[in-house]
């Protein structure tokens, strides 16, 4: 069955990016996308963009990357390790070797009261600073002393690494899926998204044929997206709809973050999905806090780009800390995650706007087979579809609005279409 | 007192209609309209569509007709008899006569499982079949064996029949009240709709004046209403309003049906009447099934036609049997629905809209006589509604606009416009 | 502390004009304005209406003044006093010496059977009658016999009184504050609102900038707001916002009652501050019915004046009764209400509209030290102000927009919109 080898796939496709170091620059991101595009049945266009390049208000910072880490004790013992989780390190963290005592580390150690066995995820990309996350506990049984630091990482000249994968439509009006890469080992945020949208990329160039142009963005959180922006102006006023991809693969219901503008195909492709989905999902008006969301929508560009998540970042407790592990995460979520997408994405395939040919009362439809034979009480839901495809297709209407009033799946709206053109009663606009 | 006189003449008026055995076409509508007729204080206009005519998209059927039908059993007894209730012979059964044994016959048997008692109402108006309704009872206890069949009944070319009554008034432009006429023995569905609106044309025909023009449709549903839409083309742009009314006689809440525009003057004149009733009234969005506002509405006319109801199709569960009839109405229901398409109609009469003379503040209404002399703390329903008036009488708003804001009856509006148009406080627009 | 002061302040010019037996015309208000005007920066502008005078469809009345008023028994023994309350008096009564049974008196006593220990409060402006107000108890213990009655009053030829304070701002446009000071000895309502309308006063007036022009109006109930409205026809088009005062020193939770427009920039700076008050705050829409706010939204005019209010008049059981005394308001509810009309005034102030100058993406607040440096899970209130100014600052929005759709107090999105100004990311439009 295909959907226990999607699940099976994007799942261990998360088991392998796992253990790899990310951050905004440097040879985790690469070697990210490398193993990325290995699930692609097309090449990722990769961009390496300097350091020092101004992009937009900001620019590119130094790569980063790491090879060791630790605090050792008195004896020489490291207590805490970079290869035991690379949540130990401050992302972004300055080179440093020193001998220190425990109240002169302290301020650079980060842990959680609340979850004193979960290890934090901490970063700090633009001030200059080192740290160290542990767990509590760990922290709290640190005795007295002097330590040993060492943060054997490089910040130096370099590039700033992001990938697209573009599939060719009809048109060349675009759906762009972007998903952030940033982000260490975190399951949930954002391995499990990366792996939903290698899937759904990989579905949609398997398809005979696309209405819209889909671009898979595969780019560093914020300063990515930034300079993704920068480079591709040419390609904004393109975007007919979009979403960030963030934190699919755990158990939560499903949120759609509206676009700014709030009532864009997007949005109302994505409320419908859900609308159908569970009473639990729900839509929730946009705000500039988040995802990369952020910069599409901002004013110089104003792009509809909505965001689809379970968690929503900072409402689960395991958000940004080591318990965001492989057991947080599981193939039956990123199935249902995968499927989520695939019918919004199948709404904007759909979404066509007919006309109804026989606009003057309503067609028989029994002498075309396409209505019970026999008058009874009830009507089926497809029967139902195609009387409202046929009420509403004057023109004014496309499919999309049609199931939002009819309140019936876009799904049947759809095939209802179908058969009405195929009968010859409607015509498309 | 006239709502007891009007109660008993409507409930006298579904007696005399509900033996009859109607159907789309045939001499039972025949009947039905020239009983309707001895009502009403003028002729109906009768309509004789022939057979094969094509109205719209569809064709008028042939004509049907039936005088006899049975099932005899081994001993030459009826166990089922058209003659004990119509409602035994699937409506528009092509003619049988047969023998055949319980199993042959049973896909011709039609009952109701959680309505042992009851016999289901079906139609097959445009599939050639024949079928017998039964209770469920009776289905159970026919022994195995042989059984003789008859529908004595005749398919033939003939005519379709529809009634109008057309009440002129100030204006060309039409209110239309629309009834199907087509189901045989069943009171609330709609037999009842036909006493209302009967009623109903006897009153509006008796008033000095009428400001719009009332046109009264009786005509068998689907079929009948797109052969009036095919007859009477250039009546449809003078539609200003219109309701089908259907299940009038029950004692359940009423239900307004909107138009496809939703928010149309009938729309806003039955949620204003039904707002001021009864909290369990309901007023739901249009959906493209029920009765013949399913015409109207369609893309070509576009008629602003709502549908007035009680029960609603499908939703009690008498709807379509034999439960439904002469016990399951009553006069009181009857006068409590005329009551509200009057009152209806009432506002579409009165929905008048004037320009306030002294706009600049309050106008002195004491020295006028039109408000209470001393200053207390409240303040009479009436003179809130003059402050209304005043204040939205600015050529922007007519008094159903004044009535909704003002969270008035519609009656209190039009009296308190009244006493200032007369006190020279108001001009009509 | 300055709340302290405030409230203390309030509180004794309430007790000052407590005694003064006010109405619509006379004395009591020119006594009133004469107290106001000393707590101002600046004089009172004093209008004098000349009896006869037409106002809009109005006529100044004859100025009404009582010097004393009783019921005495046949004893000779006064009953019923004046000097005891000025409430014992039908307000406008006409003059009156005579002497009558108690069944003659009768209908010109009016007590409050339901509370009947206080003193109602009744007007007969525009009907020429007397009449006395009492106890319920007085009533009920008043023996048989005659009774001697005297309202020592005269209503002749004279003026209508009524007193503004302009302060002039950047803009002509104006912010209008009327209350009404026609009512004798009650506390809430109205010397409530004279109380913080003459606070608000002396704090703008010592402000060193304003951007609006700013007018108070102290005038009497309908009559008062007809002859200023009629008298100052070309202040109205300037008025951008304004808001009648009214009952504004109990415990009550606040009502905003909007303008007839209902979404105008009074309106919103209104409801956002109450928003982010209390629950039980509430707006609700306007009706007809209140305050001076009838006047300035009629057909004429159509001024956007809104009404602020704690208790609402005819709502609370003490309003228009001796029990609306200087117990029933308080120093910590004046500057409760003070606060909340000082906050509507600074939205009004500070609903700027700025551009975004760096539209592109979202700028790096961080280089500019206006962003925490560590990333973490939570986002400070101010950061994501900043946000949402930089978001919505398109040359659309204003901050009063911004503050309703992030649901953040206008005072924190002014705080951002100014960093960002002051960091050169914004121009003000």
């Amino acid at each position: 069955m295909h959907d226990r080898e999607d699940g099976a796939r994007m799942y261990a496709l998360i088991e392998e990016l796992y253990p790899i170091c990310r951050s905004i620059t440097g040879d985790g991101v690469r070697d990210t996308l490398a193993r990325i595009e290995r699930q692609l049945p097309a090449p990722l266009v990769r961009s390496e963009v300097p350091s020092g390049t101004p992009v937009l208000d900001w620019t590119v910072p130094r790569e980063w990357n790491i090879r060791d880490a630790w605090i050792a004790d008195a004896s020489g013992a490291r207590v805490v390790d970079f290869h035991a989780s690379n949540l130990h390190v401050v992302n972004y963290s300055v080179p440093v070797r020193a001998r220190m005592s425990l109240a002169e580390l302290r301020p650079h150690l980060h842990a959680l009261p609340d979850h004193p066995d979960w290890i934090p995820y901490r970063t700090s990309y633009y001030a200059e600073t080192w740290g160290f996350c542990l767990r509590q506990r760990q922290l709290d049984a640190l005795p007295d002393g002097d330590y040993e630091v060492c943060i054997d990482a490089t910040l130096a000249p370099g590039h700033l690494s992001y990938g697209q994968l573009v599939l060719p439509g009809e048109s060349p009006d675009e759906v762009v899926l972007s998903t952030h890469v940033c982000h260490p080992s975190l399951c949930n945020d954002n391995l499990s998204s990366i792996a939903v949208a290698t899937a759904l990329a990989r579905e949609l160039a398997a398809r005979p044929r696309r209405r819209w142009t889909y671009r898979f963005i595969f780019a560093p959180g914020t300063i990515g997206a930034i300079a993704w922006l920068a480079q591709h102006r040419d390609v904004v006023p393109r975007i007919r709809a979009g979403m960030t991809l963030t934190c699919l693969g755990s158990a939560h219901p499903f949120t759609y973050k509206q676009t700014l503008a709030a009532d864009t195909e997007i949005d109302r492709a994505a409320a419908l999905v859900l609308r159908d989905r569970d009473p639990a999902d729900q839509v929730i008006a946009f705000f500039p806090y988040g995802y990369d969301e952020r910069q599409y929508n901002s004013p110089g560009f104003r792009a509809p780009v909505g965001s689809l998540m379970r968690g929503r970042h900072g409402m689960f407790p395991e958000y940004h800390t080591s318990a965001d592990d492989l057991g947080f995460v599981s193939p039956e979520r990123l199935v249902e995650s995968l499927a989520v997408v695939r019918s919004i994405v199948d709404v904007l395939e759909g979404n066509r706007r007919y006309r109804n040919l026989a606009p003057d009362g309503e067609p028989q439809l029994g002498k075309r087979g396409l209505y019970r034979a026999t008058g009874g009480t009830a009507i089926p839901d497809l029967n139902l579809a195609m009387l409202w495809v046929l009420t509403l297709s004057d023109g004014k209407h496309g499919l999309l609005d049609i199931a939002e009033r009819a309140r019936l799946p876009f799904a049947t709206i759809r095939v209802a279409a179908d058969h009405l053109r195929d009968a010859g009663l409607l015509a498309e606009l």
